[in-house]
């Protein structure tokens, strides 16, 4: 009897991924990802088989996954929490009758809020500008609502080429219910090679710095910076 | 010279904190924290300094981490991600110029969503029902902004004996968006001893059920229940 681990990974690098994850990397057979992310956990795979496809492969990866749990031990790997736009999701809709474990990681918004210092201490929300498969009206609506509610905001795959505009309009949607003094930062690459962090503020902020594989993260309003650190405090002076 | 580590060892189980974490507690000459997390690393604690608290007691610990910190090596230590509701926000408020490290975790609602299935594969938001330093009026607010949004959403600390009403006035704020069929679950201790998952719908939900333990989610228009997991798909037919 085989069985299919869908593993988050962390950010990328070796000490950030849980010992459950490494340990099911371990005992697999196969291992099924993106190029990139299987390059990230290569001392890991030393005589197992890898089944590997480009960014746009999830959905034939997800299936070739299941169909290869059932007689043999599968992991499915993607960065940050399998859970929060990974490949847990795909995988269980696609699921017949394997056995399947999700194992969660550390999320990108919280690698990125660690680096950060502490922005995400109080309520927040992650929102993905990808409008692949959400229409842009939709997304632009939930940031117009988060920032209502003053949500810490983390924004996923804030950029792309094909959606250039969306992050700065979604920034002016912000600027609408928040202070320009609040700060915002830009973290590529959280926690593994190539970091690199920029803190602003609303009324300072370049979105031209954001890429694909950033993370944006936009403070409440009692968000503040404090020797180089981003952060929220616990709560409302009540 | 010291150091100050804030870690976030995830849910509580060893096997799901990060290979990081666990090397920074090895590391430590002196480990702080609330009794019940302490004990959840006992192993690791050998020989080590504890400085432990009750859970009233965050400000007490932070400033006792911080001076420790001078000349020591010191481990602050919380359950699921230091960035999330845990202690690294008010580490860093206190902070005077001591050299600090933010080692983040799987936070709860991660660990409440692997044992669950995949419910927070889209847009999601995190919010605590605690008012010890929030006003009610703003987490309602808050509640009824994500709901229309149609944020997946993860309830922190939904229940305690000070205000055992507000999980089930949130809940019928979130009714008011969304359909009585939508998916809703509570995870007590998820990853750890004592685990317990129940899977209901708005439109059934008992309240009595969440503890200051659980985590609750709540899913957005498109999600469902399928095999026993709950599933948020990925997008929206676009």
């Amino acid at each position: 009897m085989g069985k299919l681990y869908v593993i988050g990974i962390g950010p990328g690098g070796f000490p950030h991924m849980t010992i459950r994850a490494m340990d099911a990397i371990k005992e697999s057979d196969i291992i099924v990802g993106y190029n990139k992310y299987i390059d990230m956990i290569k001392p890991l795979l030393a005589g197992k088989e890898i089944f590997s496809t480009g960014m746009k492969g999830e959905e034939e990866r997800c299936k070739k996954a299941l169909e290869l749990s059932h007689d043999k031990i599968v992991s499915v790997v993607s960065t940050g929490d399998s859970g929060i736009y990974g490949m847990a999701g795909l995988i269980l809709q696609l699921r017949m009758d394997e056995e399947i474990e999700v194992i969660p990681g550390v999320t990108a918004s919280s690698a990125a809020a660690s680096v950060l210092g502490a922005p995400l201490m109080h309520d927040n929300c992650n929102i993905s500008l990808s409008d692949l498969m959400t229409p842009y009206e939709l997304i632009q609506n939930r940031v117009n609502l988060a920032a209502e509610g003053d949500f810490v905001i983390s924004l996923y795959n804030p950029k792309s080429k094909g959606r250039p505009h969306y992050l700065r309009e979604c920034i002016n949607i912000i600027k609408m219910h928040r202070d320009g003094t609040t700060p915002i930062a830009v973290v590529k690459n959280a926690l593994r090679d190539g970091q690199e962090v920029s803190i602003s503020t609303l009324d300072t902020f370049d979105d031209n710095i954001a890429d694909m594989l950033s993370i944006v993260i936009i403070g409440n309003s009692q968000s503040y910076v404090k020797d180089g650190k981003f952060i929220t405090p616990r709560g409302y002076n009540v």
